[in-house]
């Protein structure tokens, strides 16, 4: 089956529907490998990432927003300011599909608007529309403010919080409030672009090239994930947070700027832990059965926090990387991070770096204003996140 | 004796220099009445604070820059966009006299810049440079950053942070890192004139009409200061936050927003309390021998921080006004006021309001993401400053 994408120059506001052929899309597989390829053909060598001549590629796999269960996925493409190679990051939450249902299998985002923007495509139809009264604001109050403007809780939203804006090289993009298309900086391309978000929300259905093999596929699928230990139970019970102990015990837990693999007390901050402490339910991506997010609430202060996670990575991205063993003050640095913009992983690691530079006398305590960069300290983790993004 | 003012149009980028005779100099006394008559007519009725006509004073009085004791001592005056009425912040430090010794009495700021600027005064002449690259800085990052453009670090700044930026409408400008013009959100009137700092140095003394009688003043005040217990004890020993005390045993200690006038926990943020815990060193504004300003440094998380105050006000807007009787979290949340160009009074007593608002089930928490917004959480009295200033 052909693919249609949407190709949007932010720079002259045109618009055009773009196909690509069966062959090319047996070839390249999924969302990853046909965005790779246009990257590669379509960018020029040397060209800034923060500049009007890249491309930010939103594109989705044969499988998402089909009944085939976990195909919630879609994938950023572009390249990356925080490397200066192909940047290719991966989401889950309702973006994926709803971008599907609303016809299009990817986005192309070219150019630079002269204003904030975000782009609506509804049903088929694409607009791009003022956003500079979004600007400056939080993912959470972006996606609250935009469904406000167009009448519809039920739109999904992949937006940019003030660390995008202010392109920060672990800037995220995020949908559904908790969501991140992480790695790589793609949120920094985005705000580099002027674009605070795409809202998108359809009807259409994915094509099904053969519908009773893909129920077969289906009915297996869902039977493995239930009978496995991990997806059946594991995951639904304690999250991807599940890992922290058995990785940990096989020396592999990323701790202290990965100095070690082992960090003493990883069962304060693990899934088991998580769950007897500041779980209040669970929750899953669009069309999974597993459930494997965290809704949580810290209710102690310094570190009162509603909101979701944190995932197996932000554990020791936040964590273990920066010798924390506070589990409320990684929930409320990874909240801070999903509220602004800011990829936890790309972030907790630098600030784990930053907490060795520190000790080993290499960074001035001068513009640190009090702050002590050090491994353990869990009000870095958490001060430094508004930091980043502004 | 004459007055010199410089006038400075934002929108055109003309300035002139302009004269006050000596008669109307002592019929509206210093820099504060001569101000409030310049704005009373100059400004039409129903002008917007917030617009290109609305103007921005800065003032001195005839003691500023003197050899007199406490004469560091400018005035701001202006519209102001908090209050809808004339709008009038005092504030130490050093730029006051600075401002003279660059051989200017006063600056009347009017107009809109296109882009961000600062305003440059050495030596008795001015010029408008482009703040772009400190848009969106904090006041301490502008001034260090200032410094080093200028290459000279005895020029005094009084600048806005992302709170004037961003029109908070408890915004403040700063000066010395510490000293805030706080009061009435003079420091939103100046972000909306896309005015970043004015930025003054100079070697020019003010003039004196009687030296001798000056000086025999300046013995007097001196002898008088010194022979206080007030002045030549208490404040130096303990800060202003030596009133925290007696103040509080008269029941007119502003506690709770202000549903009491007495903190039963008084003496856990006194003055006394902060010289055993926090202190560093006392320090003093241009020219002033009492040194009442608190040098400090927190060093238990969560509440790190090196820098100044709080001062008595500061102690009751952040403390006793929240019903917060953490001195780390006081001197946290004041320091960011500071660095975030945000008055500590203004923003304390919103905070305490919010908090009776929030008690009394008049704020949804929906928008609060889990932080509890009620009397005693010191985390809302810290979180809630970069929140406001961004």
């Amino acid at each position: 089956m052909k693919l249609k994408l949407l190709r949007a120059d932010l720079s002259s506001g045109s618009m055009r529907d773009e196909f690509v052929d069966e062959d090319e899309v047996k070839l390249f597989i999924g969302g990853r490998g046909l965005g790779v390829k246009i990257i590669i053909e379509e960018l020029k060598p040397g060209t800034d990432p923060l500049g009007p001549e890249n491309k930010l590629l939103f594109m989705t796999g044969p499988a998402t927003g089909t009944a085939f269960p976990m195909s919630s996925m879609f994938h950023v493409i572009t390249k990356s300011p925080q490397t200066g190679g192909i940047g290719e990051t991966d989401c889950g939450g309702t973006f994926g599909p709803e971008l599907r249902f609303a016809g299009y299998d990817g986005v192309i985002i070219e150019g630079k608007a002269a204003e904030p923007v975000y782009l609506w495509i509804r049903e088929g139809e694409a607009e791009i529309r003022p956003a500079g009264r979004y600007w400056g604001k939080s993912t959470w109050d972006t996606e609250d403010c935009i469904r406000k403007e167009l009448k519809d809780p039920n739109i999904k939203i992949a937006s940019i919080g003030p660390a995008g804006e202010n392109l920060a090289s672990c800037a995220a993009i995020i949908n559904d409030k908790h969501r991140a298309a992480g790695r790589t900086a793609a949120g920094a391309v985005m705000g580099s672009k002027r674009l605070k978000a795409i809202v998108v929300r359809g009807t259409k259905r994915p094509p099904v090239a053969d519908e009773k093999k893909l129920k077969e596929a289906v009915q297996n699928a869902l039977k493995m994930l239930k009978e496995s230990r991990i997806t059946g139970h594991d995951l639904p019970t304690y999250g991807t947070a599940i890992a922290v102990g058995s990785i940990n015990e096989h020396g592999l837990f990323p701790t202290r700027n990965f100095q070690t693999g082992v960090f003493p007390t990883a069962e304060k901050i693990s899934g088991e832990t998580l769950a007897k402490t500041i779980l209040i339910k669970s929750k899953g991506c669009w069309g999974c059965p597993i459930d494997c997010s965290r809704v949580i609430r810290v209710t102690q202060s310094p570190y009162q926090v509603e909101g979701e996670g944190p995932e197996y990575e932000e554990i020791w991205a936040l964590g273990a990387q920066c010798y924390i063993d506070d589990l409320n003050a990684i929930a409320k640095a990874n909240n801070l991070c999903d509220e602004l913009g800011i990829d936890p992983l790309s972030y907790g690691n630098t600030v784990g770096c930053a907490m060795e530079l520190s000790e080993r006398g290499k960074i001035s305590k001068e513009k640190l204003g009090g702050l002590e960069l050090k491994f353990g300290n869990p009000q870095a983790i958490v001060e430094l996140t508004w930091r980043t993004a502004y």
